[in-house]
Parts: structure tokens; sequence; C-alpha cells
């Protein structure tokens, strides 16, 4: 069915679905399409095609199953949450003809974070633990509510940090033309301030996907951010520098 | 064939395709889709679908004529350009089994142009005049070279300045939920000392959408601000912030 297996099969190819009113309304700007883009690219994989789909069953339905068929990969974003908008879990165990229901693993991590928060773990919350039979989870490091993975597609959150920690995750499992390398470096500094000299960092190695992502945990924020690239010498050379700039800010 | 004329349908919706390789590669971001998105809401027109497609022939006319058929409007960005893999022209022509063939009004504009920048008007250029039979020019006051409209696909350009200037022409051809009215101020300020109180300006007016145009003309730099609103009052009050703003500015 997928095409994962499938020796013969030269080309390892992706896909992607957007899924939200928001995105098309105007109302948010997608930025994970440009997120997926490049990390495809450093791993080797094409990117195919990107659609943007309204929060509508048959439009996701179309969608994924155009797009499964002909691609060794499927991503989708956005749909995940807790709302009566979010419908992205049934219209994807619908497009594979499954049934959806509550994961049992999925309900106990998110009782348990809600319980350790002091937040309730209400009914609309725990829509979140829903997903198509004999799925797969895709951890969530940042809100705890896990993506999935049925056949080729990977279902993951809309919200840009999120959609990124869980790509992160998924990358290592992916056949790929090439094998991506990364590396970390922790920072105490906001997005706010290292942004504008990560953007020109970024510049300077073409050759690197560079992310930045922000974390909250124990009461204290952070931001991490990771390089990654096919060449170990283009990724400690970005590395480099950006410790150079952390260190120039931290003094500044 | 197309919907515009039908009395009986109510909604009106639109789709767009954009267009390049270079947006799959994730080397670069579309901004397109998003202004596309601010202002078909702003307009009272449903937008329904976006599809990010490779410059591959068979790839556009696929999405093309899938969203034709089931849109009021149908936009596409990119692959308009002077280079061997600008091929827009010819896959929007064989969607419709239209010859695609050189204008002559494209051609008279274009050679003007260049001759009056003192630029070869090479083979390369003339691709520019290339267009579906019988298709409409769509203007491009930035570099000349035009859109075009056939049947309800409104071709226009990558470059997001262009787009959405050629997007100002045809929002008013278009049948329309709400009409939208637009109002604009020239400022000699550029664009990255306009950027970020103009995003304050927009923040408070939700209601409007604002967009900034980069112009060159007789070798001046100069930046129109266009604010476009359903609602006049809206229109005026984010006009009037976005004066104060310039004036701050100039002053600074």
């Amino acid at each position: 069915m997928t095409k994962e297996n499938d020796e013969n099969f030269d080309v390892v190819s992706a896909a992607m679905v957007v899924i939200g009113d928001e995105i098309l309304s105007g109302r948010t700007r997608d930025t994970n399409a440009g997120h997926l883009a490049s990390i495809m690219t450093a791993i080797g994989i094409d990117l195919k095609e990107v659609r943007f789909v309204s929060d509508n069953q048959d439009a996701i339905i179309e969608a994924v199953n155009q797009l499964r068929e002909r691609n060794t990969y499927v991503f989708t974003s956005g749909g995940i949450g807790p709302t009566h908008d979010d419908i992205t879990a049934d219209a994807i165990a619908a497009a594979f003809g499954l049934p959806c229901d509550y994961d049992d693993q999925a309900l106990k991590i998110l009782a348990e974070h809600y319980k350790n928060r002091g937040i309730e773990f209400t009914e609309s919350r725990k829509r979140m633990a829903r997903m198509p039979e004999g799925a797969h989870h895709i951890d969530n490091p940042i809100s705890k509510a896990p993506g999935f993975v049925v056949g080729n597609v990977h279902v993951m959150a809309g919200v840009p940090s999120i959609f990124q920690a869980m790509l992160d995750h998924v990358v290592h499992s992916l056949r790929t033309g090439r094998k991506l390398l990364s590396k970390s470096v922790l920072s105490d500094l906001g997005e706010g301030t290292i942004g504008a000299p990560l953007g020109e960092v970024q510049k300077n190695h073409p050759d690197t996907v560079i992310g930045s992502y922000p974390r909250y945990e124990d009461g204290n924020f952070s931001t991490e951010l990771v390089v990654r690239s096919a060449n170990e010498a283009s990724l400690d050379s970005a590395l480099e520098d950006i410790k150079i700039m952390l260190s120039k800010l931290q003094n500044a």
C-alpha cells in the first residue's frame, strides 16, 4: 500500500496537507510548509506538493487519499487540538476506512500531564487522545498531546514549535536520500533576542537548516537551537557561529 | 464554463496554485498565499484551497483543471519570468487546450520598457510576452511583464510585490460578497523603516488589510501603503494611524 517497502522505488517523495480555516482565511500565516520543505530538501526527500485545505472532512479525505497514493510519505499539520473544529483524527481515520477512538496510552499521557499542572482533564481535552485504530504515536515534548502515524501519513500539530518538535522525532524514521545529521545547543535567551542574529547565521550557512524551539520547563524558559545538515563540516561550522553569536548576546 | 455568470451560484469561491520548485525546496518561503487569503476574506470570497506545485507541466495542469472546475476563480503565482523553468503560460494554455504564443501588445510594452532602460530585449525576455490565445492582460506596474486572465484563471507573478500589485488590478473586477474599499498613501521611506510600526498599525486595525509596495521610478525609491476594508470608517481610521506613524518616522 505505502511505497516505503518498495525496493524498486528510487525517488523518495513527500507531500503535505496543511489543515485549517484559520490559514485559508488569512488570520494565521502558515510557516510549517516552508519548514518541512527545508527539512525534506536537507535529507534528500523530494517534496512534490503542498495543499492547504479547510476544516472540512471531505476536503481532508480527498487531499490525503490523492497524495498518499502517489508519494512515499504524507505529512499533515493542524486540526488535532481540543476544539470542535479539530477534525483531523476523524478525517484521517475515514480516509483509511478505520474506526477512530480514544487511545489508552494517549489518555494516560494527557491525564498525567494535566494532573501535574493542576488543570482539569475535560471532555474536550480528552478529544486529543482520539486517533485511528492501530496508529502509532508521534511524541509531543511541548504540550504532550501526541501526533500519530497511520500507513504512510504522519499527522502532526499546527502550532509551529510543536510541528517542528514532532518532525524532529519523525525525521529519523524516514527512508531518505541522504542521512541528516543534527546537533543542538541550549540557551536561556529568548527567541526575540536570538531571532535576527540567528537569521544572519542561517544566511551564512545555506548548507544547513537551523531551527529554534522555545521550551518551558519547571518554570524556566529556554531556547533550543538545532542545526541540521547532511554535511558534518557544514554542521560544525554553523554550530560554532551560533555559539559565538550566543556568547556575544550574553555579554551585550 | 466559468461560474462567474451563473446567477444561481451563491458562494463566490477561490483557489490558488503556487507554482515553483524554489517554494517546494524551501529555498523561498511563499508569502503570496497568505496575502491572497487576507484579501479574499476582506472582500467576502471564500478561499477553499491552496496548492503548491513544482515547475512541472502535468502537475500545473492537474491542479489548475481540478480547481477551476469547482471554484469561481483560480489565482496562480510564479513561473512567468524569462528563464527556462518559467513554464506557467504554456501549462495554462495546455490546461485550456489553447495555443500559447507571443502577444503583440505584451511584446510592445516590454520592448519599450527595455529600450527606456537601455537593456537588450533578448529572446529570453521575449518569453515573458507569451500567453494563451485570447487571454487578457493583468497590468504589472513594477516590472511591466503582464500577467493574464484566461477563463476564470488569473495568472500572476511570484515576486510578492508584483503579485500584490497585479492582485490590486484584478480585485476590482471580481464578483464578491462585499465591496472592498481601498485608499493609499505614498511615502519616501523604505519598507525596512516602515515594516515594524506598520505591523503594529495592522494589529490595531484587524478589520482592514494593509499592504506595502516598494516602487522604483525615475531613479527614486518610494513605498506605497494601501489600506483595504469593506468598512469605510475602519479604512479611514487605519489610514489616519498610518499617516501619524509616517509623520513620527519622518521626524525621528
